[in-house]
């Protein structure tokens, strides 16, 4: 039954990539034993991170992202994190019923997952998901998530380019969060342009980004988006594409997924050894040694980490 | 030398006793081996965590505290977690200068700490001063913090009653902190108490309690004091021994107790095993592989994770 759903997978199923990832988000072990496996492909899709408070227009403007990516006949994957919704996945081909037309498009894959738990942040789910599709072959991989604080931190780490979006008439917000925005972009969307103040917003972002952003080099873009409209959009996908040739011709794309891949596989590592301390089944003995000073806590959480890792 | 320094502290030597508490907060190894073996004395001294915000008065009344115990002849320690000083440990003999009267007492034993950028949390370092202290035959152990969410959720990870300290005149602080304040106190101090609005304080605290707190079968009570004067005290340390014996009576205490030996065991076989893959010389290897397609992350973590751990 794998090897059938992954031939399937090979051969451009989209039903194949949605169960695969059901799989992954469900803990089926075999998701894993597929995740291994299809990890070799993967590597080749370049990741967008598209954040930014709600309201602020995302999923339009993901929408128009795709649109704009499909012109070039990119494949593109797009993964949903949807913070206010406790449902995950559920519809094989995509749950975004408002995606209608570009959901149809074989060349598209898009999925929606809520955040379990993870407080808008980054679930192993989602990671997984992104693995999935870029073994799928996407060229193009967009990860929508509402930025908070700790998702955007989130973010950076699994994404090559993050589009911080925003609209007018959020100025407070904007003020508020200024110091923690100013640190993530690598470029800005000020989108539903046509309300009165985006220019202000602009050369708001503007003035704050001479104070210094992320990435010594590049200079992050500020771009006004109608992103119903498709207005602006493409020079949000040239903007895009230029930091994505920075990136590449400065050898730090290399750079920064060498440390993702570092970090991913601390992370992995660390999240192995404490579900498996947590489930050891010695526990309550060892507690009850300690607990009775026959043993210290050192000595037992030495004994603990031998026992559960051979 | 371990030898002479060990000798000294069952003799009660202070000096000795600073000594150990500095060595385990330099990372000292020869201090984890002498850690080890004062567990196996310690698990006597009953712990009080004294905690609120900045200004309440949480020093003054720790040291009132301190006095009414030793009527009673009992030994104490304290641990007093600065948050906003860098510096840490230090003076042998308690570095608190305004403790000057009972910082000469035998009986007492005072270290303050910073908080090693756990954001007004507890410390690894503070946790052993705990364990210390309690070894070196200290009846009471009072850990002082200022009371951040976090650090407050900290505090009950290691004390057995909360006491949370407030001043008449903030009002609006309380009301914002009120569902994290009316989970984790176990009774409640109304300090300062001779500024004009104490009652009312006091009448809100009582009020909220009404809707639920911490315990069940537990009321926790509120408490006047002018800690200075040392007007109150007494009552506080009557409101503590009645928590006390009604965890001791109900089981609770060694419930509390054998879950929070659970925790420090399984936090400390994290610790161990997380130090230990960050350090690991083989990572970058193992990083290349994977950033090179020719190993997936999760087989690279499960290697990484038997490399490690023997």
């Amino acid at each position: 039954m794998v090897e059938k759903l992954l031939a399937d997978f090979r051969a451009g199923d989209k039903v194949a990539a949605a169960r695969i990832i059901t799989m992954l988000e469900k803990g089926d072990p075999k998701g894993k034993e597929i995740l291994k496996d299809l990890y070799k492909q993967c590597g080749r899709g370049y990741v967008i991170g598209l954040t930014g408070p709600a309201g602020a227009g995302k999923s339009t403007l993901t929408d128009a992202l795709v649109k704009e990516l499909r012109k070039k006949d990119y494949r593109v994957g797009v993964v949903a994190i949807d913070p206010t919704s406790p449902f995950t996945g559920g519809a094989l081909l995509g749950d975004r019923i408002r995606m209608g037309d570009i959901a149809m498009d074989p060349g598209v894959f898009i999925r929606s997952m809520g955040t379990r738990g993870n407080l808008g942040g980054l679930s192993w789910e989602a990671r997984d998901a992104l693995t999935v599709l870029d073994a799928f072959g996407c060229d193009y991989l967009i990860v929508e998530t509402v930025g908070a604080g700790q998702s955007q931190v989130e973010v950076e780490k699994v994404v090559d380019t993050v589009v911080m979006v925003t609209v007018p008439g959020l100025g407070d917000d904007i003020q508020a969060n200024k110091a923690g925005i100013m640190e993530i972009g690598d470029l800005y969307v000020v989108n539903k342009a046509d309300r009165g103040d985006a220019d202000q917003v602009v050369r708001y972002l503007e003035a704050s980004l001479e104070l210094g952003h992320k990435t010594e080099g590049w200079q992050p873009r500020v771009c006004k988006t109608i992103a119903w409209k498709g207005e602006g959009v493409a020079d949000v996908l040239d903007a895009i594409t230029a930091h994505r040739s920075f990136l590449e011709e400065t050898g730090k794309l290399e750079e920064m997924r060498k440390i993702r891949t570092y970090e991913e596989i601390i992370a992995r590592a660390r999240k192995m050894v404490i579900d498996e301390l947590k489930e050891y089944k010695g526990i309550n003995e060892i507690v009850e040694r300690v607990y009775n000073r026959d043993q210290d806590p050192i000595t037992a959480a030495e004994e603990l980490v031998n026992s559960v890792v051979k």
